[in-house]
């Protein structure tokens, strides 16, 4: 990707759009963590595929429907939630901005939506928890199964409602802009719900780079849906699977006491080529939608983006990297103008579409690709 | 869309087709008018979708079917048009050249065809209509049905001979091209044919703003079929309905009393990513043009543009930015060259195509996409 | 189309493609000459739909067949040819080089290819036949049927073995190049052919200009194919129709007398957005193909289109720009160079695909879009 | 294809891809050694044509199926290789690098792959036997068959497990970058495994410019399948066929004796607009990958490439280009580094995959185009 030539008005400018976060967040950020948060597995694809997968489908909006107000609220996991988009989990947020996972989950909170904090968290799951509403937790299964239950309990305790396990990172996919930058966890971060658990089992040494060691290490490379079955059984809370893409595995996934799916390629960090998420989705949906929710992250950008996402079976909608820049611009403040955005834009495209509650939304409303 | 750089030379010679007035308007018109006349809602890719459509259709020609001298002409609720190009609605005309409204209606009469004129024109109904022959009103619904009907009233004893009823704007599209230019309408314009209105319901300050403000909280989000039924049977002029994409929304508008269909997504100002209106065209005809004419807007540049919506089932076609564009370049001159360039092109399009008169413009001349 | 920014070094290079002799000729025509024989028909989307067809085909080839030394002879209209690659007919070729159609002509002969002449030739009819071997007439049938009848006399007095009757003129395209350089022929060029006709109709000033007006006055909007039919019954010599695209006006053409058929859209310079001709061909293949011999012309540059277009079921090609450029670059070296390194890459593509004669090419051999 | 514009910090950059080795050979490399080994026939239509048809295909990775470790071993004609990536052959590697075929060779040994000897090799086949492990010889076979005996007894004795007999190649393409280099093999580089043969049969002066002349005039253009039978019986060496792409050819090839199939149109590089190789796999792999093992080249630069051609049916892939440019950048360093690159990628994307083995790898796991 080109470094940023976008003039410095452009970035002083209210920004009107997502992607707006991300030309201000480039002019800011250092090239190695912008492209650590940005960057894609080898040719990117994946990543560009994700996004193009949107611009295929088009609207058959309704009129006349008399639909005004929309109402964006669902219901999740018995949850209410303000509008049909979460965040999703992203690792060490205080690089994008020193008030890391606080600020964002604090926004996240304000706007009336899930905040799912990653394993790889820079501020501990305790500390955010004082902080948000409602609030997922990102499991990474470790070897040492007793740190898995470990950080499986210590979420419960800290009040999160919901562990996203994560099942697309079996070992790291290959990152080139980090290979090329010889990137790593800059000093003064550290993974801080693994500072404990590597304390009592890693060596004295605590710095950062062995925690990052100690994680790849750690990462468990053989889950199998047994291993679904033995954490939805460990724990209270409800187990979702975020990471699928294929239909017999959603099934699976739900047969092994998943409470929920996230159709996601890890937004192109994973497996290069991977299926665009939005193509993958309708499989999905259609063989467990009718049991579990779905939701999908990947390339989301837009209030049409996630309208069309709804209209295909997801109940809701998670993103990444766009609220990460908004981050990285404004801290709290930067998301929380992001999130009011898609709102606007959502509730404005439902008027538009004709449609007033979110299951309105059918495939009928869209011309396919 | 990047600022022009075409030298002067090709901005003085003479158009030689439609979107030579573009080029030519963008050199003389202050950014924020010319960006609020080109833009459309977010990405703009309803805004693209509507021109690709064109160009994925081929000719099949005929040969040495005799056609020569084709017969522009066609019929509409009633009257004889000379050519299926009608100039579509488009608020404030004064913006782009001082004679507005007065111009472009003189030249489409001069062209013989239909001018219909915006809600939000920058000149008084009454006022278009002493100049204009064949002249539709264009009407937007208000919360305060008396106002609604005095525009209608007052709409047919000026003698305007349709109402087309937009029903895709139940609030406004998100123009960003307006938001980063922080555009609102300039001193000196204001929207004559609200102004009585406003004087007898508003405030005492009429300044354009209050205006604009006035329109947008009188507009009624929440239309329905009923509406128009009411409307329908309120005045003796035929209703046709603007913005429709869909055929059981063209369906339901004919059982409510429309006289005809305009296929539109608004120039891709509204929804964005709404369906291309060249490829929502045929099933809105297959389910209601045996009953009324349908008509079709958004991305007409050509003669051929026009030959393959007809071929495709549609009587007319409109245009919006073309006519915009004209008038700003050369006042009621340009709009009169614009409509000149394009009844030559579809003159020797048709002969070509071996037609002579449009209803023998069918699917058979296509090849599709 | 950009001006050329080719260096000197690469058009002085020897051409090794049909291509690199466009490149050439755009460095020393005169623009408006150049954009003459260049352009196409307004947005020139038929142009470039006639060239962007071949690349939508692959091959199959095959292999261990044997082939060698291939045979690129054929047999059309009871003559033998060296090759599919038969001489277009094209307007004004002394505009391209001074020794015009009498060099083209020649450098046909040497390769055993036809050469098929224009009613708007730079050279006399009968100047050309003493140089040319198998010559073609290109017809266009004016208004005063004497005026066709003594071309079409005088061709077959002067040993024109066939007439190509065109079909797709019935009133000139738009070429927007000439429209903006307000291109007429130069001083010094006129149609040679309608000089002994005008003398006789027309005024007393027999400038290029009064020519050019005569011609365009002349030409008979109107043609049916009962004039197809009135013209094969008029004359001794076969006549192909030249234009077709459809598979009902091919069965129509063969009715009414045709001998042969040449599915062409004249170089994408009359109807814009004309399917492209290699779209076309099949189904007039399939019609007419076991009757007559079908010919295709538009876009050919390479030695594999006119395979492709062979394996779809032409009897040979005709090319048209290319040898204009060759024309202007060397003259009727140029032209026999360009065909020389068609007939080189023909007889390569043809071993390679394991093919030994041009009846063996079939649609077997690609792999379609 | 452009001078490079990489900045010389890319090049000095370690690789991280197959591609990196390109960008820094074309910087290193005389323009006609670059362009030799770069290009392809005509409009390099077939070049590219191989490499687009792997963006089209997407993965529908698995998930949860507790692959790890992934072997990536398989067993081709009775030997077991370290992975599915084999070395093709390839001309004149010492044009790329001092070292040439030799550490080429090496390289491939030491990473348990083939190293396929080409007939026109700069190192005799003889010297690189004394150095590489599994070896098979890629064939040409000449006019005078008992020079084609010599070379293939020769391999035999020297210990290679294979003959490729190359079948695309009656004749050379027409590579116009040679052309326009007017390319020809250097001063101090010869066909090695031709000198004896040439010594015997052909002229006193025995420059390699005789050499590729008499390597022309012997190539055999008219090979089939009763070449292919004579071959098979002469030889204990069991037969590929390389250069196929169709089904019945492979079938034909099979009953004739082949032992294997490489689907492949030589990079390319002889005839132009050839089907890709991934595009003409399946048909190929449903005729004849029950009854012997096909290989797959062309357009091969990653490992998940690799893992779609496997995907559709191929046993193996083999490589070109990449390996030569890794050749030319550190000489046999250069092809270990690229080799465990591949492997590296295939190993990882394997895992994301959920996949152990190559035999697992099935069209279910992919997405069509």
């Amino acid at each position: 990707m080109a470094e940023s030539t976008t003039p410095a008005a452009a970035i002083d400018a209210p920004p009107v759009r997502a992607e707006d976060f991300e030309v201000a967040a480039r002019a800011i950020l250092p090239k190695g963590i912008y492209d650590y948060f940005a960057g894609g597995a080898e040719d990117e694809a994946a990543l560009a595929g994700n996004r193009a997968a949107f611009a295929r489908w088009r609207f058959r909006y309704r009129v006349l429907t008399g639909a005004s107000d929309p109402d964006l609220s669902l219901e999740l996991l018995g949850q209410r939630f303000a509008m049909p988009v979460q965040l999703a989990p992203a690792a060490t947020q205080k690089m994008a901005h020193p008030d890391g996972e606080l600020a964002a989950a604090k926004a996240a909170t304000a706007a009336g939506v899930v905040y799912c904090l990653s394993t790889l968290s820079t501020t501990s799951m305790e500390a955010v928890a004082s902080a948000a509403g409602v609030r997922w937790f990102q499991l990474y299964v470790f070897k040492d199964r007793g740190i898995t239950t470990e950080l499986v309990d210590r979420a419960a305790a800290a009040g999160y409602q919901a562990i996203a396990l994560t099942v697309d990172t079996p070992i790291l996919g290959r990152r080139e802009r980090d290979l090329r930058n010889a990137f790593g966890m800059p000093a003064g971060f550290q993974y801080e719900n693994l500072v404990g658990p590597l304390a009592r089992a890693g060596p004295a040494d605590l710095g950062q780079s062995a925690l990052a060691q100690y994680f790849s290490f750690q990462l468990d490379h053989a889950l199998t849906f047994k291993d679904l079955e033995w954490l939805a059984g460990h724990t209270r809370l409800p187990v979702l699977v975020k990471g699928v893409v294929r239909a017999d595995d959603a099934r699976r996934s739900v047969s092994a006491g998943a409470r929920g799916v996230i159709v996601s390629n890890h937004g192109g960090r994973q497996l290069d080529y991977s299926i665009a998420t939005l193509d993958a989705l309708p499989a999905v949906v259609d063989e467990v939608g009718g049991d579990v929710p779905v939701l999908v992250d990947g390339g989301i950008r837009r209030g049409t983006d996630v309208l069309k996402a709804l209209a295909l079976g997801a109940r809701s909608v998670m993103i990444g990297r766009p609220y990460l820049w908004a981050l990285a611009v404004g801290g709290g403040d930067g998301v929380r103008g992001l999130l009011e955005i898609l709102r606007e834009e959502i509730a404005v495209s439902m008027s538009l579409l004709g449609v007033r509650r979110l299951d309105e939304l059918t495939p009928d409303l869209l011309a396919g690709p």
